[in-house]
């Protein structure tokens, strides 16, 4: 198995939902970065559960701690590891669950993979991993500080509640301002209200969440195989619940013509090249041109539902199954910080990659 | 750089559009496997310029010669290098371009990244390096044979000329037999006439292909971030054009419900379980789960098109540019088998990282 | 900066000496492998300090805590965190040579590289990170279990002392029952009076460890780069003190002709190909051939002598430094347990590799 | 099977003894060399057969050919693919040994391995392999160029016939002068001598390459698994024949005491930090130090006499095999280009990754 994303800055997560806790360890790190664990702390805050009414009530205060690769306030070069213990990790019973099979989880899958499982909360498979990918997401944030890059993720799309604006006509001081983390105070309303009747129901819904970066450097990305996009879309389709990833134009766009798609060059007033249209979202052969970045991606419903569902136990006999208790009813407003963590993650890698282009 | 793809079965492709040729070194396929190299051929068969009226009239008859790792028939365990002579490389004069950007090709990106860029045909950016990709893939079927998978690809969409039917829907055996590759009499008519009709009037159009998997063995792919769709995910993206990417209910299931998104598990009369609807596409929690893998991928209009546009030349000064000849007007049929080809790197790779899973 | 080692069975090490603590990801190890922790924790006391009068005093009880990846006292599949938290670590202060060089140490080499380093007992260049290793390397021998592999690494030499007897001859059960680890009683007694004769002049010493490995699979290293001799030489010398490897007949072979030092296959009374002679450590072509593997690795005299010694400091200044207390006066005792983590660590990789020889 | 070297700078090799030719691709140069093909023919001619009256008479002119990544001389970023066509493969019949293991050889460990082998010249086993790293070592010392690096390998050791002086005392202008590449004209004489001696024998004979590298950047290397030794010294240990390597004091360290061997820093003229002595061998925990790195690597004697000897075929039947024609009687000579290169290939990666050490 490989628990490791990145070539240069490089994260290995490891950790269960249920064990003593969660960690990442970050190689490949430059020496000399400032390292601000209250920052670190922050991301995980905003990915916490529990931080509002309409996430999982689940309660972990996500405290991280330290463990090595920084002295003096600075990143040494070598490996930082970050630990999250787990809080809430005893205080609820799986042995109902010990042997059947949830429905779309991992637990069928992991079972014929592995001959065994850790069923408490789904084990590696829980979305608890992501702590530590928004811990070493955090990490890479602040190494791109460094290159003045922004990157903002939002909720667009709850069910079938759309956010209609594009990336460019948000108020992104207003994304942090609601729990669906949606830039527009009417439609984050209807979303939130449509998560909090799903609920009601013992259902769940999905939704997409919209990302754009702004001023990333001409080159980063490679042009065959690690395309920056790919890797884009590799990072976001490895988050739990990502059934989709489409960046510049991308599904619409195969309906439109050559002559419409292109994006034409021009010189702005700083004598740089920019491009007119942003079809391309910033990345043209696989490697970003200087424009915004934007990309979207699809989060499925939660399969845990509190309702009663037929499945089999790991016996292969049927049987029933009904979600407890403390469970997202929609991903999409914690994977924000998640999508946001990941793409850092790819974007430090490639300016570290970016390094070696020429003699 | 890195021009490779895979952890365990690995490619690496080398060689431009208009150099000597393009080859690709195959790096960890077993020993023991039989290799027909006529069926490398016919997939490479499918992919070459000039097949058809409606793609690219360029001349190359794209034969593969085999270098290494081979004897008597089977491979031997180590490296299997491929090598394609290009034929029609020195025929067509790209001076003119030499210096100019093509609008919404690499060629901008190349020169910002690299500081010097073979611009004839594109250099290595060039579509052609697919072929590379193609071989390897036709190796990776060949090793895929013994475990009976079938991968099939098609053209779903042209413009905004929409195949309706499902994949479990069509007949396959219809693919092969028009120009775009849709399995629909009528509906591949269609679409050749709206490639035609673009390609009158100089410009170009983008599509989308379906592909789907079937007789997966359970437990392909791996949990956290190789998950089976990311790692497909990003082999697609990584296909020049691509824009986007779903999987099972893909971008569509973000409205639906959780009790409506759910797999059930039941058993099978061969006591194999199985699921009754399968929103999962095949995978779950990352991992095939034994249904069918399916999933879409965005193609955008080829960016060379036979009008004047606006442009700008390295040194920045404004310009115009206008294609030439032997270009395709919509990459999506000759995409068809570089998908195929990509899956199957995909799940050889999986197939043999496997194999690690238990003790 | 890579802190990884293993392709499939991979570990990855992080922690410095005088930090919190240090720790192990093992990511690879397949699930189903009783994971016995007191093994593991006796693996480190064969390596921790204090173990004897002739080691550094240092007080650390080395305790392993499991992080994750163990479920009901087995293997899952996913990453297994080890952790070794530091006790000792604040006791000693290091202020005095904060900006000093040591000498021969990776002081000046660190300070270069990265620009600023933990100067605390050596930080992350500090021998303790073997600890780390030799966690891993215990779970790499719990996986060699199964195959009925075993490992054996002795003290052969110290300063001038050297153990003449070979590896065939020894009694391994005498290894652990000195302090030295050299399996004979007489030679043990005189290493172990130079390495005290050494420590009261304030001086060091180095030493030559020995070790082989029997019941070996044929099968185990590929062919080109990754051989296994060259994997287990480099895994050796990344062992700290460590300035030379040789395997078989190693130096000495230099000067046997063809006819001496090649090793004539015959069938034994299994039916099972094996050679006369071994000079060729067990290794041909760079794949084990089931005959006992062999090498010895020397070690250079510890760099930290209570000797005054002239030196300069980060602002280039001339000073003088001088050890104080608890060092090791002799590498080679507590090297033992590393060398057969790390062969351990090799060999369980290679293992997991072999799976893909064949299709 | 892994043919790759290199993490940044990355070659990977293909190709056998007897087949079409032998390759590599380089991937990873970076753009802006200038790939100067004549020099990298001339490495070639240091290594191929036929050179001297001493080596093997195989008829192979090794001419290279560049496929790929070269654009108006110069290296465009994209891989550089190589190939040396072999010319002599058909010439001699290998039917007779198609089915006997070769003792010390690879045809045993090969055949087990993999079900099947290519048993011509030894197929990818070959040392002719080792012409493609001679290759992608050439482009390493023409990235190194820049930094001014000198890299030197010569022969100091043929059986019992020792070159007494150290790498300081030498006279390098000697190396290539004499067959054996021995930098004393008289000592050259008596190796030689024992070459044609051991040859008329039907016998071969080990020997000891002496290498050293001068003007290295301080900062090679990483603190933990890859260290600049442990590379260079698996680098050394993946060519065909190695037995050993040592680096600085080597083995005869071991018997220094620490206040003996400690290299105490100085500041020079230049106010440079250099050290008095140099046990170091130009590596202090694993990084370069600026100080000359130097190393030994002992080679057995070739596998290949033309005496009868008693073996094995695959049926596992006793029977005899004999050697023919053209095979070297002394690896050395031929080997000391192939160590350059190596040493070359893992110096060139090390300076693309320094460039990731700070931020």
């Amino acid at each position: 198995m490989s628990n490791s994303f990145g070539k240069i800055f490089k994260i290995t997560t490891f950790g269960e939902s249920h064990g003593k806790g969660i960690g990442v360890v970050i190689d490949g790190c430059p020496a000399g970065l400032t390292i601000d664990m209250d920052f670190v702390q922050s991301e995980l805050d905003r990915r916490r559960p529990g931080q509002s009414a309409i996430v999982t009530q689940r309660k972990e205060t996500d405290n991280v701690e330290l463990l090595s690769g920084v002295w003096q306030g600075q990143s040494t070069g070598t490996p930082i590891a970050l630990w999250i213990a787990n809080q809430d990790a005893k205080s609820q019973d799986y042995s109902e669950f010990a042997d059947k099979f949830r429905p779309s989880h991992a637990d069928y899958t992991y079972f014929a993979k592995y001959g065994l499982r850790d069923y408490r909360g789904g084990g590696r498979s829980s979305a608890r991993e992501t702590a530590s990918r928004v811990a070493g997401g955090a990490i890479a944030k602040l190494f791109l500080q460094q290159y003045n890059i922004k990157i903002c993720a939002y909720t667009s799309q709850v069910g079938n509640i759309i956010l209609e604006k594009n990336y460019k006509e948000i108020d992104i001081s207003l994304i942090e301002q609601n729990p669906v983390r949606c830039p527009d105070v009417l439609v984050a309303q209807e979303m939130e209200n449509l998560i909090r009747e799903v609920r009601k129901d013992g259902d769940t819904i999905g939704g997409v969440i919209t990302t754009f970066v702004q001023n990333v450097d001409v080159g980063l990305g490679e042009p065959v195989f690690d395309r920056l996009h790919a890797e884009l879309g590799k990072a976001m389709l490895s988050l739990p619940a990502c059934k989709g990833f489409e960046y510049g134009s991308g599904f619409a766009g195969v309906s439109m013509r050559g002559s419409q798609h292109n994006d034409i060059f021009y010189k702005n007033e700083n004598n740089d090249i920019k491009t007119h249209s942003n079809h391309s979202g910033g990345i043209q052969g696989g490697i970003s041109n200087g424009e915004d970045i934007y990309f979207r991606t699809a989060f499925k419903p939660v399969a845990t539902i509190m309702q009663k569902q037929n499945t089999l136990n790991e016996q292969g006999e049927e049987t029933t199954i009904q979600g407890k208790g403390r469970h997202d009813p929609c991903v999409v407003p914690r994977a924000v910080p998640m999508v946001e963590a990941m793409t850092a993650l790819v974007l430090a890698d490639f300016y570290l990659r970016k390094r070696n282009d020429k003699i």
